[in-house]
């Protein structure tokens, strides 16, 4: 047997197990909502859970089981178009503000859905291996790490329906994870030398195509800060007024913070004087040492000019990053919120997990991007212009899914993701 | 015992067995329903279900236990502003266009709302009778009529949420309610002589504030239409280029038709070049001969002046229809949608039940309207600007709540009613 | 010679001498004005005033030169189009919002045009009389009568402009007309017995199709305030928290007070913490003995409730003011303002003149209305909706005119116009 | 003397001499406008003339006249806010949407305005040249540069003023310069190796302080188009339905086409089925070997997506420019639109003038950046989101205002510059 096709077989029993891994726990985060929490759509740039549940499956539905099983019989004709994101490719669809507005197919049918394309790709996966060229396997590693994606969405979007309503209902009930105080006081810098490094994936696994190719950058030298800003950094640039000083604001920024009325990160509010936090536990006081997330790039970018320091550049984060093991405060914690610093000891700590860290960096193609091929070519390439790159996943990111290489990318006036900043500073501005 | 006294007790032995009748209504209302129909909000002007089920209990809660049931506890803290509708001298409010952001509390928790209140109204309507004196024995009255007109609310904005987004579902299994095609073939003029006239609610029975004082105007001789305008007529209309003649329109309703792409009634949509209907009991083909409902006033307004005619004044309308039997397809029908024309035999036909037909009234005070005392004052009053006056009921009103006096009244451009015409026209224009 | 022939002589005599006083006045009152602010357009409610020079010769080109003088040439291809303010009858039009950004035709341009259609005019209305005949001499008539509301709104158009950009220039020169202070103590009321009374325009002269016709009314006993409220009374409203009151407002109100940030009329502003007064001759002290204008329906109605009493139905007014001298401080006294009362006498002061008195009815059509035949139909018809009638002009109407039937309306949210109130109670609510 | 007194003696008389040229010229630009022109507003992001006329003044009475001119008397207390701009801290300022609101002050006003400023900058500049220190000439420097700005987005303004009303006005009498069909048909690529190159402002000339501080890239080999896009080859994009392939779209571009209905860049408009194109010398049929300008970063990044290529980023099309003499289509030519191709010769033709072209690049800070000192900090650092870069000036750039280095920012939707683009690719996408 050939050493390819011995690898693709081997792949393809990696993908037969993962498959109905990541599949479920798609399910079992909704597991903890009512069904009216699986139905509203708590602004346009959120979507019902619902609608993951139900979407997820329709990429699998329209990428892998139309064009690739035969005799696949459409679940619903309707759906095609109810759940198609963004795809202009793919056809028709629902218009994003309206997801909320689908009362059906209920919570049951969406779930029947969801059974009847696991049903497909489980026969699919199950059956010969010439059918599944290189291509298909790999669309179907895309699907898993689309679902990831959605998972992650879920629980932000599900956090936002939940912490924006009066009532202010945990998702779950209270976890078990103890919260231990931060074992180091955070602070200080990390120095790098920079030069011409290399960014961007690189290696035979699974990668977006916006992470590709690798290619050269130059830095100069520069030093990030070893930990996440924390709650207690931040609530020292709201009690000096911050939200109420233009000169330390983006012209963009300050007009959206108007706009919106932000006086601190989403989530924070006010009660008797002091700063609640809620958080999928149900609200609680601000903890001064755990990072603060939740914050616009506009919010970000404005403490760091506060503190005299600026956001990272995103080929200075994962230069820095790639010598950091992958390991930190992700999704399987279970803690699903940021966590005080640990002992420390690495050059960065919590690099990876805890919050995302929006970079100084607008999303833009690397040299010689190329787009995924068709349809999917819309997934991240026709989103490049508006948007600011994260980096380093959060405390809802699955771990399989993070990489040093791994670009998130949001709009300047997202504050639902948990997103948190990292200081950095030039050798030239320090 | 004195003669008031009897009749007050006699009014106490009323709402008592009132009371639990149109309480469970409501209720069995839901019962077709899923959980996620309940929770939705289809547009601003419509309310979730599950905020009907809570705002009417809200009522009883806010105007009859919390001021006189001694002991009252409140269900909930933050109820009282989460369904509070309008009334600014109730306090706080939630947002009307953010009622479907409530994905809490529960239809479960919702439901036991209802039953807390229910109990301490039943307590209190089982108690001493001199507690309950007549202004309070008035408002629980109130309290029921408001949630009758919430029963028909539920039902036009159950039908927009349904009928209007893509799958179309029915609201309940099909009706077993034949129907019977049109015994008559509608048209004629019924004719009233005018001269002065009353208008106004007279006598004991209940009456909204904008339904007094019993007052006097005078009448030029005019004519009404026998029947409302069908289906069939209306689609005469749409087909002589109605919807494409400037002429035919007010300005504002001409607007209106180019902002919102009007081009047949709400609930029409066409399937393969011709005109299906969405019911209550799902879609369906046009039914010619059936009354045409879910057009606005601006429709309304534009059918007549293309068919020579116009709208009747509220008080032409009024003083026809005192001359009618208070019968017809309401909601105790169980039809849930207009019929065709019965037999005939009365001036007037349909003049109650099937469709709200709209006047050519503004909504304002009669002479001498005083709106009722207290925070009840704005139960009406305040609305009297920008609003058109409809009037004899719709085939999802109930019985008990119509009369010839009743006022009913929304905005120019409101259609998802079961609001249809029927034509006047004066001894001058005829 | 006939007597009808006789009439349409003298008839066309009448307009041949009315024509040039009529077109001359509005070029008079544009004198004082820059350039600069013939061209502003200060909202889309209002015009610039340039617009309206060119508007009212558009409507002589439009609906008399074109259709009846033979070889006419248009001045100018695309005027047609540019100066059509809303007669879809008429053809394309530019849109309203944008009349501010027509930099051309220059001032000098349209005054050519102006001349153009004049040269016209003057040559048809010289000609054989034969050629006019009694329609089209009733289109010049409506011509001059449109022209002369324009020369209003020309006024408030430009007081708007002027009044609400940081500089607040005076119109003209301070005007020589003397203040005297009011020459009475403005109070009491004028009871009326009311009954069945006529109302609408009757007799010979000119009217606007929507005075018309005459008809009867059933009009309850009432009272009318002897004088319109005054600056000092609608100050005692201001200071007693009237704007923060809700239960003073209509609901619709009370949303435009938020949405437009009222606290007092328009062209009041505070210096040093006492009122200022935006006038035609610049900024002054409030006075407190005139009456107050620029005030919205909604603000006239809360005024009213806040009084204990209400605004006159439309009939109420007319009925009254038919008794009274079809004289007052208008146009022609060249105050531009309104004035105190002076020495009273008659039953009802300031009836005409002053201020727009803002009435309680909507604005619909009477008992057997027929719009204007053709195109013109537009006038007034089309504009039967959402909004509300004023009656009794205003410092800058035209004496010529007005009459006892004349009905104005605008928005129950316009406050550009010279636009006040008069209380009204019934013998019921009294 | 030292040399460094030299140096500052030689550049106040440079200053000196320029100061009266740069403000002359903004005059002599609107010279052929009608006063009309200078008033009006067309779109929010553009300010009508007279504004440019007073805001420039303004500039040097803020940040060089009351800061540092003894006994300067400020021209009226209003002009301040009326004037500024942006500057948040310079205090209040009149909303940039009303700035068309503003009919006084005229003209004429504003004129003596601009001489009051010059009458105190004169003297200041005649004066001891110990009292202007470094710091203080470089202001004036800064404020002529400004006022270059404000001279290209003056005819910018204007042009899209008289280019999108109904008449289409030609902003001057037309150009006498002829028009020479292109020496050379368009096409072909240059090579650059890249490798670590330096990018930004060096010597000791002006710059902004966006174009520092100098700093290293790292650039893969290149290729940059010899020639932007012409008329010509972006009609084949046209009329190969490029406004209508989704594909060739970024996300957000796809969305502002549909918006703002864009179907062909601005000033393209049809005449019986031909492409007119209105230039400042008035309207005229499309030059296919023009230039194509007025287009968005959006059209422009998905017409380069159409030919397979991409937009430069901009360190690749500085470090190309770099070679290329500084001259070309300025404004100085007095051509005022894009010229057809000359003979070539150069690696890249037309790299300077005609259009400015597009690039990949967000603008962002480059590694080092600091805003100019104080209030001045504003200038350019605050805009450092949602904008992309543009290089290269334009036929209305001032020759000596512009350099290599020098970066130009609009929003992604802007296309009221004279914004065009020229190809890249690299040696990966090639």
């Amino acid at each position: 047997m050939a050493q390819a096709t011995r690898e693709r077989l081997g792949d393809l029993e990696r993908l037969r197990a993962l498959y109905p891994l990541v599949r479920r726990r798609t399910e079992e985060l909704c597991a903890p909502l009512r069904v009216e929490d699986l139905v509203v759509q708590s602004m346009p740039d959120a979507s019902p859970a619902k609608w993951h549940l139900a979407h997820t499956s329709w990429f699998f539905e329209t990428f892998v089981l139309r064009p690739a099983l035969a005799g696949y019989r459409l679940f619903h004709p309707a759906y095609p178009a109810l759940f198609n994101s963004y795809y202009e490719s793919a056809g028709e669809r629902h218009p994003r503000p309206e997801r909320g507005h689908l009362s059906r197919p209920t919570v049951a049918e969406v779930r029947a859905y969801r059974a009847h394309v696991d049903g497909g790709m489980l026969a699919m996966l199950a059956g010969e291996a010439a059918r599944i060229d290189a291509q298909l396997a790999f669309t179907i590693e895309l699907g898993l790490n689309h679902e990831e994606q959605h998972q992650e969405l879920l629980l932000t979007d599900v956090k936002h329906l939940l912490g924006t309503q009066p009532l202010r209902p945990a998702y779950r009930e209270a976890a078990v994870t103890a919260r231990a105080p931060a074992a180091t006081a955070p602070g200080g810098w990390a120095s790098f030398d920079g030069g011409l490094v290399e960014l961007g994936h690189a290696g035979a696994g699974f990668a977006f195509d916006n992470e590709c190719p690798r290619h050269r950058r130059y830095l100069e030298p520069f030093e990030l800060a070893r930990y996440p800003v924390t709650c207690g950094e931040y609530l020292e640039f709201v009690a000096d007024g911050g939200y109420a000083r233009a000169e330390l604001w983006l012209s963009d920024g300050w007009d959206a913070r108007a706009a919106h009325g932000w006086s601190a990160p989403l989530h924070w509010f006010p009660v008797d004087g002091a700063w609640q936090l809620y958080t999928l536990d149900g609200p609680r006081p601000l903890a001064l040492d755990e990072p603060v997330c939740h914050v616009s790039f506009y919010e970000a970018d404005a403490y760091a000019r506060w503190k005299g320091a600026r956001l990272p550049r995103e080929e200075e984060w994962e230069h820095a990053a790639e010598g950091e093991p992958l390991a930190g405060n992700l999704l399987e914690s279970g803690r699903m919120h940021p966590a005080p610093a640990g002992p420390g000891g690495a050059r960065l700590d919590q690099a990876f997990g805890d919050v995302w860290e929006w970079c100084a960096s607008a999303y833009a193609p690397y040299p010689g991007f190329r787009p995924f091929p068709g349809g999917l070519g819309e997934y991240n390439g026709k989103w490049m212009s508006n948007r600011y790159v994260l980096r380093g996943g959060s405390c809802v990111t699955p771990a399989r899914h993070l990489r040093a290489s791994y670009r998130n990318f949001f709009g300047p006036e997202a504050r639902w993701q948990f997103s948190g900043l990292r200081l950095a500073r030039g050798s030239v501005e320090a």
